[in-house]
């Protein structure tokens, strides 16, 4: 059994996580903090968790765990990871604080300096399905945003394949769990509900990702248009992407290009209808793509706590500790 | 034209009169009030009324208005109030601040004591379809509860005509937007979306609002459990309430006291299924009542904002200002 | 007072032609007409129409209306429509027969032959901001569709203006009412709930509709992929247009285009965030644009049943029968 | 391994039935039927199965099963079974036609004649936490309704401790997935979206069958008042059960009443705010009660399609195959 730890297990990715992880057959929840409930069981706070993690809150980690989450808002992870990596654990970090290798772009996006230069350097984008033998190897890995999770999928074997151009659309549609606990004005129900709303149109924080990630994987520079919704659901992503042929290109051979990709992969499947229902509740991610004309349409669904944050984390955290990568994340969507 | 002023322009009961009220063939919105929004158009920060309310917010109402609204919240309410009435302006107080005419009952439901007396035993309960006599003689009227509403529109009837015991359960169940405008963590989407949240059970404050009303135009001593929910939606309630017959009473019967109760009313209709679909959006309730042994279960729908605050405070508005009662309220629900 | 008659009462256009016309200042509902429902009372089916609509529903319309609207499906359509104009009543189709002017457009997008080529040639498309002086002087309305309506008061001003190329990719989303009241497995609730459903990529009938109309006002040829998706809410439609600059343009440039546009338009409104709840119930249409680089992101927003339908028509017949352009329509959309 | 089929694959609960057992540890999905989808592959039609159940729908079952799951609707099942247990096969039957254990209550409450009086009579209703030791010794069993699962779970207890009067009112709301994937006006999106529709009141099958089993275990005749509302939710049924203490109970004797019922159960639990999202996805269901005066307020929360159906069935047939009674549902509900 390995041990590991959660910082932050109040928050919406820190309690999908112990969901996740309490029926694991090969990892063990040693410990997880919170400032405000500290002293209290989880299960009380969160009662769904009842008979699964009755362990108590605590202000701080044990040592010796084999691997912690770092489940903190953007900004405050990069406190926690170096003295985590100093005393020899690894860390997944579920913020945003190790995904733009660049501390440059980090204040563009972030608004504040990034003050761990050199653990951000050496961080690895913890999508395994286009960086498995890097997570394999590192001891920090950023888990990836919800957004980009889906884009990116969706996307990345049109550009690997070299048929598409680099500048990318993406009409992007999230239920409103991706927001976090905290209550806000634009995920207040009255306002939210029975509507759709776009907001930080060309201005998300996961559009540099996005385009980072893709750059890196296509070798080209990709110029990504970013446009999310707020969708009337509590959980789930569709991300409807369109980009532009540069080749002759039939459905066909738009079927071959994501057989390639991910006709090995146990999470990832290319379908004719991707849709949330689908994937909701799991760790699977759901991709298709049509060719109209010179244009390609396609779509990435996934559950926004599952594959675009904590069921992802735990698929790396397995890949990061020699588990089998399916363990504790083995199980279908929804359906209905 | 009649003058009339809104104090608290901002929340959604003070845009919902705007909404009904700069549409009115006799009713002129001379101003709103509002501390944060002060010397911004109302038409900007609520974009839905451009070209309807293109007035500015302002701190204070000019005197020579000829009827207030008061859209506070509880306990600040009767702070504006004396003074309002003082300088020989009618009042409507959206707030539940003058519903229950006792002070001592005031403190027990509220959690502090009501500084207004004399004003509070003056007001009028405004539900027109049971008190419009004395709501036409009143200065100031205390506008109903939205639950409140639903539940004595759909239970009065049964009181009158003497055919149920006193003992009433009630299972409301509200959209969201009755719970205001302001954030909280019950009304956060991640939170009550695909749910109903029951709260406040049998400690709601239209549970003592609802007795002491049935109480009054029954002259039975009413014994009301209330037990609200929240839905997942954003405007109408649905009252289901469970009451014992103490006659045998057929549903012939239960049709003709309907009836003969509501069968002149322009807002009030006895209906087979009463939906809240069918009253969205407009002034209207719908009730219904079968019985089933020795009970019989009524159902009240309305919107909430409309006939259950903001529709129906103009309704009384009317009626004090000796206007046509249906005076700007004259539109259907939504249906679809 | 003019008289009118509608022919299919009893669908979702048919039941809104009614809530909007049943307090129109200047039109009275003479005769609706239902198979299935012939020698009902409209409001026995349809309650949210009590005491508004009590006339029954009847095989066929009398003579000497001022004018018809024709809420059949498609295909029907065009079999009621040379009668009505041969007798000399006014015309305005709820379906899609007079949309396309072109036989061969119109099968091959229907999937049959049109019968009444001649009528499809004077058809004029009821878009009161683009086409106004020609619904003035037509007796045949083709009302537009809903998709449609959004997405040209979206797009049109930049093309209009020619500062866009003529590609444009819309990714629009839609309520459920979009699709009528017969049931089907998509808007089958535990289908369509909790998700967003993409539909008939790139082979939607409002496509060429809306290639056809930005052709006509722009003089360009408008080449349109259009990607629609089902949205779990009832009402409303968000258009999301994306358009690539052909010349330096600012989003002060943005807003004097659109300004000069609709800037006199009692319907449509150049705003800063475009939203469904601000138009809903309303025959408003809120417009908004923003530049990012090369691209322009334009958003539309209305009530798919108000301005996407119903509403848009009885603003046709306003112009068309000489009355006041906004009689009946005038109410600002719900706000909250 | 056990080897088991399910008859009617392509309906909800058959396809909630292979979602849970295809990653349980112990049982091997061997057949699943559909008479429109023979053929095809499972993970074909419902693409959420992919990688899990890929086997193809056949038109009939092999010999030798160990257990059968009929998942055809009322009046199909009763055709099927008598084979089966004649072939020694357990069976599980999904529908209402093994609940009632009369034919006289079946035929009034189903509408026909029940054609299998003698198994009818064998069979055991499938609730664990009441009649695990009769389920273990028999070979049919009749799994419970939704709502009855939800009104059961919440009521039985106090019943059992003899604290509450027979006179039982229940107020229960249900997801749209509850009425099966058949399209219908109901539960057409546009008509039970943003609403609350009370259906069937006073005549809905499960009121029988909750009377039935509170009297079976109480041995008391209940007098079930029952009040079904669809939700606009697509999974989770809330029930809310109004009953009268006929002594003098605290809310400390109502925990130790429920502690003792349930403390040791592994799928229900007693907590302060039951809630359909904390258990949503899983075999869960949480049950709270208050007491108001002479009143108690009793909630129970379920997912209807896993403890209000195919979880139920599940936790069934581990206990019929003498497997571990939590194998394959041992999973915490969703949380958010």
């Amino acid at each position: 059994m390995k041990k590991i730890g959660i910082i932050g297990g109040t928050g919406y990715t820190g309690g999908e996580l112990a969901r996740i992880l309490c029926v694991h057959p090969d990892i063990e929840i040693t410990a997880m903090t919170s400032r405000q409930s500290a002293g209290k069981k989880v299960s009380d706070t969160q009662t769904y968790l009842k008979g699964y993690v009755d362990i108590e809150y605590t202000n701080s980690l044990p040592n010796e765990l084999d691997l912690v989450f770092v489940a903190t808002p953007h900004g405050v992870a990069m406190n926690e990871v170096p003295a985590l990596l100093g005393s020899g654990t690894k860390v997944i970090d579920m913020s945003g604080d190790y995904r733009l290798h660049d501390t440059s772009a980090y204040k563009k996006w972030y608004g504040h300096d990034h003050t761990d230069a050199k653990n951000l350097k050496d961080s690895v984008y913890g999508l395994p399905e286009l960086f498995r033998s890097e997570i394999k190897k590192t001891n920090i890995v950023a888990n990836p945003g919800c957004y980009a999770t889906a884009t990116i999928l969706a996307t990345a074997p049109l550009l690997i394949a070299d048929v598409v151009k680099e500048e990318i659309t993406v009409d992007a549609k999230s239920g409103t769990s991706g927001a976090g606990m905290v209550p806000s004005p634009r995920i207040h129900h009255p306002f939210c509900g029975e509507s759709i709303i776009p907001y930080s149109v060309g201005s998300h924080r996961h559009q540099p990702e996005i385009e980072y990630v893709l750059n890196t994987v296509s070798k080209k520079c990709s110029d990504v248009l970013f446009v999310p919704h707020l969708l009337p659901i509590v959980r789930g992503i569709l991300s409807t992407c369109y980009l532009t042929l540069k080749k002759d290109v039939t459905n066909e051979d738009i079927t071959k290009i994501y057989n390639k990709q991910y006709g090995k992969e146990p999470f990832v499947h290319f379908v004719d209808e991707p849709s949330i229902r689908s994937v909701v509740c799991s760790n699977h991610c759901q991709v298709g793509a049509s060719v109209f004309n010179k244009k390609v349409v396609a779509f990435g669904a996934i559950d926004n706590l599952v594959k675009g944050a904590s069921g992802q984390a735990v698929q790396c955290a397995n890949i990061m500790l020699g588990l089998k990568e399916t363990a504790g994340l083995n199980v279908p969507g929804m359906g209905v």
